[in-house]
C-alpha cells in the first residue's frame, strides 16, 4: 500500500494553481483538505454556498476558498475567490495529495514478492506491491501503480500515471491508456456473456469472447466493477469516463467521452453510449440500445433492447425509460386511481 | 483456510447455554447441527412448527430443539425445549463451530508467505493466513483471523474475534470494531463516487475521498460487497448491521444499529438508514434519503433523492416507494385498466 | 496467466469437427476467428444472414462458414455450409482455442509461488499458478487450471477440464464438476444470509450455513458472482447453467439444466429455477419462489417471494412478473392516462 509523506503548500501556491483569486497572506501553508466540522490546523476547507460562510470563517482551518459572495468578509484567514470554489478546493485537494506521494522519479520498485515475467517492460518509477503478478510482455508507463496482489494478463498495456488499487484483474491483450484509476476488485476485460444455442440439442456452445477492452485516459473504475472484453469486436471506454462501483459492461460496448455511471448499473451487450451522459444507479440497458449525446437516466431506469434514447440534457426516468415530465404524471394518475378504488 | 477440529457438547451443556428446558438424558454428545433430512448420529436439529415434529423424531438426530409443542411428546430422544427454538438452534450451532475452532490462545501465528510491514501490532491468537498482506501501523486485535489473500492498508485498526474470509480489501485509515465477519472478495474504505465538473471545459475534477469508513462490533458484510470511505466525513455502520453480497454503500452513509441489507441493494451517498430497518434486495436508495427506524422496504424498491421514509414496522414496495398496501391498490387498478383496453 | 502457442487447422478438419459440408479448398489453414471487419490472413469468418455473405466474401478471411444460401455463391475461399452458421463457427472458434493451449499432458505443474498444502491431489496436467492457495485435502481433476491469486479452501473438490481465472475463492467443502469455467474474482460456496431474531432483545443471531455448494459440469460463472452454499442442505448450480457477471445466487437455491442467468440478477434464498429457464440482467427473485421449466423472465423483472412462473416459452416481464403481453397492455393504458391528465 502506498506510502505518504507530509507535504505543504502556500496558498499563493494553491491559488495559482486552482486559477483563485488570493485575498490577505498568501504564505500561510495547508497540508490538507477537510470539512468545516473537522477543520483543524494547517486544514483547507471550502464554501459554495453564502450561509455556509461564517461556519468556514469561524473554523479551525487556516485558510478558505470560497465564491464570490465572499470577498467583502472581514476575516484575517487567507481567502481563495473562486466562481466555481468546489472545482477549485477538488483541484487544490488533488494538489496536495500529489505532492504528498512519495517522488517516483527513480527507477522501478517490484516489491520482492511481487511476480513478473521477464519480458515485462516497466518505465520509470512504476511502483509493484506485495504479491502482485506482472504477466508476460505487459508494459507499465512512467509512475504508474500497481497495488497488492493485482493480476496484469500476458501483453497488458498500462499507461503512465495510473493507479490500480488491490486485488484488480486485468484480461491478457487489455489496453489501458494514462491516468486511469482502477479500484480493489475490479476486473477488467473477462469474457462476455455470449452463447449460442444448438436447436437440435439444446445444448449452449461458447460463442468466441477474443476481442480486447480499450480503456481511455483518465477513466476511474470503481471497485469490484466488472467489464467485459469484446466477442469479436473492442469493448471500448472513452476518455474521462467515471465508473461507479459494482457497475458491470457487457462486451462490444462503446462507451464515450466524460460518461459518468453510477453504482450498480448493468449494460449488456453491444450498447453505445454517447459522450456527455449520465447514467444513475441501478440502470439496466439492453443489447443494441443507443444512449445519445447528454442524455440523463435517473437510477433504476431501464432501456429495451435496440432502443435509442435521444435529447441533450433530458431527463429520462423509469421502465421502459420516458422523458421523466411525463412518467411523473403517469405515476400521478395511477396514485389517484389507486385511491379512488 | 482455518482448520476444525471434531468437538462434542452434550445436550446439557447446550440446554444452559441457549437457555432451553432439557428433557430427557443430558449426557447425549452431539457434534454437529443439521437439517431433519440429513441428520445422522451425533446430530442436533430443531423444529419451529409442530407439523415437522414427528419427523425429527423419527429422524437420525441424536437430540432435537423444539418449541413447547413438543413438551409431551413421547420420545426416547432428549428435547431441548425453547420458546424461540429456531434462536436456541442457532445459538447452539454457533456454540458448537466456536468449539470446532482450533483454540486461539498462542501467540499470532503468521503464514510464512504473508507480508507483514514490521510496525504492524497483533495481538495474542490473531491467525494471518496465506499471502495476505499487512501494511504499515495495521493493529489487529485478538484471535482474529486474517484470510488468505486479503490486503489490509496502512493505518487499519481491526477489533478482536473477527473473521475475514480470503481477498478481503481493506483501504487505509479504515476503523473495524469487534466480532466482525466479512467475506471473501469484499472492499472496504474504497473512494467514494465523486466528482466535479467544471463548467468552462466539461471536464470532471475527483472531489477528494479522504474521510474514512468505521464498521462498529458485530458488523457481517457479505461478498463483494463494497463500502466507500466518506468523502471529507466518514462512513458508519453501526453495531450489529447484517449486509448481504454485492451490496453497495456510498461515501458518508450513516447505517444505524440492527440494520439488515438484502444483497445487491445500493445506497448512493450521505444517506441515513435509522436502526432496525429492514431493506430488501436490489433496493436502490437515492443521495441524502433518509430511512427513519423501523422502516422495511421491499426488494427492488427505490428512494429518491432527499426522500424521507417514515414508519416503524411500515412496509414499503415500489419506485418511488410507498407504504405496500397503496401501492398493492395501485397494480390492482392498473391491471385491471389494461384488461378493460 | 495461460501461454498460448499458434494453432492451425485445415478447413477440412474444421468442417469435419464441426459438421459442416466444405466447398472449396480444405488443404486452406486458419489459426484464428474473426469479425468480417477485422479478418486478416489465416481468419475464418461467418455469416448467418445473406445479405453480409458479399462482405465476408470480400473480407481478408482466408474461409467463411456460412448458411445454405451461399452454396451457389461465387468465391476462391473455401465455405464451410452449415444450418447453423453461428454454431458451427462458435465450435469452430473452440476448437482453435482448444488447439492453441500448451498440451497438458505431463505431471501436474504447481508456480514456485503458489502454496499448497501437502494433502492435496493433483492429476495429470493440472496448472496451479501464481500465488494460489491449495488448502487441505483438496483434489483437483485432470486439465484443470486455477488462475494467479485463487484460494481454494479445505476439502473442495474440482473436476477435470475446467478453468478458474485469477482471484476466485471457493470456501471450504464445495464441489465443482468438470469443464466449469469460473471468471476473475468470484466466490463460491459463502455463506449464506440468514440470521434469527431474538424476539426479546432485537439481537440477530447467525443462522448456522453449513450446507455446501455443488456446481454441476460445464457450468460457466461470471466474474465477481458470488454463490452461496446451502444453510444445511446444499445449494446446487445444474449441468449446462451459464451465469453471467456480478449474479447472486443465495442459499439453498436450486438451478436447473441449461439455465440462462444474466448479469446482476439476484436470487434470494431457496429458489427453485427449472431447467432451460432463461433470466435477463437485473432481475430479482424472492425467497422461496419457484420459476418453472422454460420460462424467459426479462430484464429488471421481479418475482415475489414464494410465488410460481409458469409456461415454456413464455415470456414474463415487470414486477411483479406478468406475461409480457398483458405487461405492455398495462404500460400502455398508464401511458394514455397519464397523457389525458
Amino acid at each position: 500500500m502506498k506510502e505518504r509523506s507530509e507535504a505543504k503548500c502556500t496558498v499563493q501556491q494553491i491559488a495559482e494553481a486552482v486559477g483563485a483569486r488570493l485575498q490577505g497572506d498568501g504564505r500561510v501553508e495547508v497540508n490538507e483538505v477537510s470539512s468545516i466540522a473537522a477543520a483543524g490546523a494547517r486544514h483547507l476547507v471550502f464554501v459554495a454556498d453564502e450561509k455556509h460562510l461564517e461556519s468556514a470563517l469561524k473554523s479551525g482551518a487556516v485558510a478558505v476558498i470560497a465564491g464570490e459572495f465572499a470577498a467583502a468578509a472581514t476575516t484575517e484567514k487567507p481567502l481563495l475567490i473562486s466562481d466555481q470554489p468546489k472545482l477549485a478546493f477538488a483541484r487544490a485537494a488533488n494538489l496536495l495529495s500529489a505532492a504528498q506521494q512519495s517522488p517516483q522519479d527513480g527507477p522501478a520498485h517490484v516489491h520482492a514478492t511481487a511476480v513478473m515475467d521477464v519480458s515485462a517492460r516497466l518505465e520509470f518509477g512504476v511502483v509493484v506491491e506485495e504479491r502482485a503478478v506482472i504477466g508476460a510482455n505487459v508494459s507499465i508507463g512512467k509512475g504508474t501503480r500497481i497495488g497488492a496482489g493485482c493480476v496484469i494478463g500476458r501483453g497488458v498495456k498500462i499507461g503512465k500515471g495510473c493507479e490500480f488499487y488491490p486485488q484488480v484483474t486485468v484480461y491478457a491483450g487489455t489496453l489501458v491508456g494514462d491516468g486511469v484509476i482502477v479500484h480493489a476488485g475490479a476486473v477488467l476485460g473477462s469474457d462476455g456473456f455470449g452463447y449460442v444455442r444448438d436447436r437440435k440439442t439444446g445444448h449452449y456452445e461458447k460463442f468466441p469472447q477474443v476481442g480486447r477492452l480499450v480503456i481511455e485516459d483518465d477513466v476511474e473504475i470503481g471497485a469490484n466493477t466488472t467489464i467485459d472484453r469484446g466477442a469479436l469486436e473492442e469493448t471500448r471506454i472513452g476518455r474521462g469516463a467515471k465508473i461507479d462501483n459494482l457497475v458491470h459492461i457487457g462486451h462490444n460496448c462503446q462507451i464515450g467521452e466524460n460518461v459518468i455511471i453510477a453504482a450498480q448499473t448493468g449494460l449488456s451487450g453491444s450498447i453505445v453510449i454517447e459522450k456527455n451522459v449520465v447514467l444513475g444507479g441501478q440502470v439496466g440497458i439492453g443489447e443494441h440500445a443507443r444512449i445519445e449525446e447528454g442524455v440523463m437516466l435517473g437510477g433504476q431506469g431501464g432501456v429495451l433492447p435496440n432502443k435509442i434514447l435521444r435529447g441533450k440534457g433530458i431527463a429520462f426516468w423509469g421502465t421502459p425509460a420516458q422523458p421523466v415530465r411525463e412518467y411523473l404524471k403517469q405515476l400521478a394518475t395511477l396514485a389517484r386511481l389507486g385511491k379512488k378504488k
